[in-house]
């Protein structure tokens, strides 16, 4: 187990009805004025818009609004935002939405203080302070509600880039599994997939002792799994939203990596495809996810055994190890077209004389991989297996 | 999933060599002058105390001491600490050693600022203020290291008490597995009896949606028992100790409760035999969690055959689930003296006559249980099933 330090401090609100609280939790830390950030129309129609304002007002705090992230959130949403907050003297962002909302509010969050430009965050500088945030969560996805980690697409350069600071961890996260009822089921699906690879990319670890956080990491897999159709079937299941709700967040504040080495080959492969094509996060790792593990499984055939014997039950072939991962990969492959998803590049109309391209920038800050070192045309190589 | 709230501030510094840097943690926080609060010779003669002494100093953060706590630690060291702190102007306590110094610790945090009797905090009385505290830590045990938790005894009424508030978290904790590898080996079998008892006692919840939580305790539990005879073996198993440290704070840090009901029959019951007897916290739960579970299983079968299955690998008995479970305690008891502990109160020596007076202290504060409510006479057939 390598060294580490952790540090959560976000308070968790979770349960039914929580969002109704969210004026008092703001005043109980003394804000004033509050950005309330949002996505489309959503949360209009929904009537959680109504009720965030109302809450707000009982309370006493006053608030503006800015609406219109996208998924995956830009530059230039974030830049009005810094702009809007610097104008009306706000001391506290709410973003009401899911990881795209919460990202774009991080980003402001840091550059509203900031002299210079926000974008200089995404590119290595860590800020100074920022204007702290809370969160309402309505997508149950990106983990963004408990994590320290921000990624906006610079629409300029399409170039989509992470950034994770512990000073962009919110203050307080109201996790109100009922918010989720209404999403479409696509959007749960890519969800599903964007929890279970937060896990995977820790999961796959050259650190072999780390008993702990492997089975911490299995545990949260088998129930994302376990509950996965059921929130497809039943979409107001209360028990199973809380289920992949709370599987989310920890999925990504950072607990199930220490003392890890972690991988993030398929997140950043994927981010390319977004950045080009604008495809849902979600989607393109269930996309790039197989394709690598097909690639690099031959590099720890052992680990890849037992996560598909462990998260997957597939029998551990004990003379031939190999074909328990292969099986494995066909099982989580099968497990990603039962939730409806595209699992192959080609299904998303992507090029692939751009492979070349995407290979670069995915490899821009610094060679991907831990398990095996990827130069530019092992990752073309991938990316035609995803194809 | 029942609705919670959670906040876990404490920063964790896990690894080797970790405790080194406790002058400049303590300083990165402001802090001036430091009660560093401890037990008995043992960090003394490891040269632990000078190692911190050391740090402190080049930190430039002044210091006073206070030694001398004893397992199940004792209110009259408490006030003494209280009286220490108030004469020293101390700002921030230091708990070096494992949990019975960290709660006398917390104790003494509650009681400086209070003009009260400290005692009132462990007879239901929330703190309004706290100087905060520090942990080296240097017994994989308690989990006091990040939890709300703190269980001091009067000596003067033999009774051994709980308090439990947000407050008394840790500001951070230094947990370097190195620390525990003198720990003789009586001490590390009953840290692992407690670790254990603490994930158990959230597991046995009547609460039937908890599919992540129950999933995680799984995990921690097998984790634990996989490296129990590890570091009883090779007491300097870095790997190992690091295993069981860190199961140690997330069995007790709050998370593994989250959303659920709990029991901690077995820890009151416990505690009124170390009031009594002074008997080792983890040896007392050796004894009562196996007589605890023969009394109350058939009140839910399924979920103790769950418990022994996915845990111990019992093989589940589809027709007579009652015999996963009947088997299942054997196999845990087995593993309790498997560690060198005893499984009995007899073997304690402990007088059958009062019973009576235990079970009534036991239940003082509310019926124990909520699988099943327990009466007074309840709870003497289970101190029976245990002699």
């Amino acid at each position: 187990m390598r060294n580490f330090e952790f540090l959560s401090p976000t308070k968790i609100i979770f349960g039914k009805e929580t969002h109704k609280q969210v004026g008092s939790v703001i005043r109980s830390y003394g804000y004033k004025k509050v950005l309330i950030h949002y996505g489309m129309q959503h949360i209009k129609k929904t009537g959680l818009y109504d009720q965030v304002v109302e809450s707000l007002n009982e309370a006493g705090i006053q608030s503006v609004e800015l609406g219109g992230v996208q998924p995956n959130p830009v530059l230039s949403t974030v830049r009005k935002g810094i702009d809007l907050c610097r104008q009306e003297n706000v001391d506290f962002i709410l973003a009401v939405g899911g990881g795209s909302v919460i990202d774009s509010a991080k980003a402001i969050g840091m550059g509203v203080p900031y002299t210079g430009d926000v974008w200089d965050f995404f590119e290595g500088k860590a800020p100074e302070k920022t204007v702290p945030l809370g969160v309402i969560l309505t997508i149950a996805a990106a983990g963004s509600e408990t994590s320290k980690n921000t990624v906006i697409t610079n629409e300029e350069t399409l170039t989509k880039r992470g950034a994770a600071f512990d000073c962009n961890r919110p203050v307080f996260a109201i996790m109100n599994p009922e918010l989720t009822y209404t999403l479409p089921a696509y959007q749960t699906a890519c969800g599903v997939v964007d929890i279970m690879a937060h896990v995977m990319e820790r999961y796959f670890s050259t650190e072999r002792n780390v008993e702990l956080t492997d089975r911490l990491c299995e545990g949260v897999l088998k129930t994302v799994i376990s509950n996965a159709h059921t929130v497809l079937d039943e979409p107001n299941n209360y028990e199973a939203r809380a289920e992949i709700m709370f599987s989310g967040s920890l999925a990504h504040n950072g607990y199930l990596g220490l003392g890890r080495t972690e991988e993030w080959v398929a997140h950043r492969m994927g981010h390319e495809i977004s950045a080009f094509y604008g495809a849902t996060h979600g989607e393109t790792l269930a996309i790039m996810f197989p394709a690598w593990m097909k690639y690099v499984y031959k590099h720890d055939t052992a680990m890849f055994a037992k996560f598909f014997n462990r998260v997957f039950d597939v029998e551990y072939d004990f003379f031939r190890p190999e074909n328990t991962v292969l099986r494995g990969i066909e099982r989580l492959e099968d497990f990603y077209k039962s939730l409806g998803l595209k699992t192959r590049l080609r299904e998303l109309n992507v090029d692939p004389s751009l492979f070349p391209e995407m290979a670069k920038k995915a490899n821009s800050r610094g060679k991907l991989g831990n398990i095996l070192k990827l130069e530019d045309e092992d990752l073309v190589k991938i990316y035609e297996l995803a194809y």
